[in-house]
């Protein structure tokens, strides 16, 4: 598929593209760069690759891609496999009504399209309770629950699969609003995990965000020039969540002072020193095992809240 | 002078005073808390007085009060004559047609109707140029560029007129914008400077900032208690400026988050060291003696820069 137009800044009727000088159809104003479309891959490969350089993972390790549906995690998946690196796709159907369905089809298309293997796990059976069980059990947003459920279940899944690295898709925006949210906040104990990867342990397999380079709408452009049908609606969850409202801000202060989000992100990145893994502070919960700083994990802290909730919703006839 | 309606926040038509129960006209949400105008002002008193606490200022000594005419100082100046102090007011006339005007006749008026002494000199007379003529000569924005100006010149007049103190009625949302920008783009140095007390020093008044702790909201409903008459136009060469982005973006954050501005900024502030005067890197320019790290002054060199650049264009007979 060929892009007919650009799709990002504007570029003037003859412009040419910054590496080729071919005609370029793609502007990346916080670039300084125009590019045809062969060009853009190469620029957005450069990206991926030089993330990936800062993680200790080789071409022979087999990666979990964590995928919603959505462009990110699409995007991921086929960049890595274009990459050469063995993958393997997980969903964790939310079961939220035509949401899921939607997201759930869009990782099973480009899987078949692109001859890849895929898990899909359903909330429900994983932890007893679908994302809109919870959030009417809960009064409070689900966001962060959702994270939380997410991570646990992602971590024992790819675990139990026997890979020992986990990529999500989270790209420069993402980081940059969530370093914004720490930094404001003074969030001091998150400011010091926000970093691209995070390490193995034992009962831990180590994250990665090879993406964390480029913007959202950088990984919008690549999916159209590679084709990748992707579900592009926002979680019905997530409204006015506080990541929009701090990347709504970011946004502004971007469009009128461009190249700021990323001198926030990267700036900050050269000054922080890779994690590492800290055994000593874990132990396991007592329950399911996982780990955790407490007795027992949140999840199952939380498995426990909603079930009291239940019963007492049900013996009030609800 | 009383106040007819609440001007910020909603209020019901009953709402009492948090603090005394009388009928509420002033609603500050990120307070949660409703006050008349008597409360109003005692809350608006201990917010300076607190302030104060931080700097090694007693009631003897006398105080430059830095006015521009606008909200921000001149309510600084009737706070710090009404908690007591011995203050005395400087204004620089930056000579922008019409808007210089009116912000001096503003200090004028509020100085005569308080019965307070003011100094008035004139940017032209102090420097050989008038903002309108730096602007003109300059091809960039002239907002760092005044704000050096006024810092090294207030610097100088003080110590003229015998004063070891500024104050200056930068509030709450100047503090926190500037603190956003240079967390942004990490300006470590500027970061570590980032404090409402710096210290004096041979050649150096202290400059203070009593009003840090106060929204420009709370100032601007301060004026209107207490009937002071500023000038609320915005400076015409400010537009687009930096620090305007930074403060919509915050506010915006702000209204959807509310307490945030205040938790950054106040965050930040707890977990900083006082600066202390850095003697030892000073030196003195070699040309007009102020304070500076190299042989000339930064004053001195855009003195010079201009100068050439005037002559160089009077030769192209423009």
């Amino acid at each position: 598929m060929k892009l007919k137009s650009a799709s990002y800044g504007r570029l003037s009727h003859n412009a040419k593209c910054s590496r080729c000088r071919a005609k370029a159809i793609i502007s990346l104003p916080s670039h300084h760069a125009n590019f045809c479309e062969d060009c853009f891959l190469v620029f957005f490969h450069k990206a991926v690759n030089r993330a990936m350089k800062k993680f200790p993972i080789g071409l022979d390790t087999p990666i979990m891609v964590a995928v919603s549906g959505g462009k990110d995690s699409l995007a991921l998946w086929d960049v890595l496999a274009d990459l050469g690196f063995t993958t393997k796709g997980i969903h964790i159907d939310l079961g939220i009504p035509n949401f899921s369905e939607a997201s759930r089809s869009a990782c099973e298309e480009f899987a078949k399209s692109r001859g890849l293997e895929l898990s899909i796990y359903e909330l429900k059976d994983l932890f007893g309770f679908s994302l809109p069980e919870i959030a009417k059990l809960k009064s409070s947003k689900v966001c962060s629950v959702c994270g939380t459920l997410k991570r646990q279940f992602l971590n024992r899944l790819a675990l139990q699969e026997g890979f020992s690295v986990i990529a999500t898709g989270h790209n420069l925006d993402d980081e940059a609003s969530r370093l914004l949210g720490n930094t404001l906040r003074h969030r001091d104990a998150y400011l010091q995990k926000a970093y691209p990867f995070l390490p193995a342990g034992p009962g831990l397999v180590a994250r990665m965000k090879p993406l964390f380079r480029l913007e959202s709408e950088e990984i919008r452009i690549y999916c159209r020039v590679r084709g990748i049908k992707y579900f592009g609606d926002k979680c019905p969850f997530a409204r006015g969540a506080t990541s929009h409202i701090l990347l709504e801000a970011l946004q502004f202060i971007e469009s009128q002072m461009p190249g700021t989000k990323r001198d926030f992100l990267f700036g900050f990145l050269d000054r922080q020193t890779p994690p590492q893994f800290e055994d000593a502070l874990l132990g396991n919960c007592s329950v399911c095992g996982a780990l955790s700083y407490q007795d027992t994990c949140s999840v199952c802290r939380l498995k426990d809240e909603l079930k009291r909730k239940k019963e007492f919703l049900k013996d009030r006839g609800h």
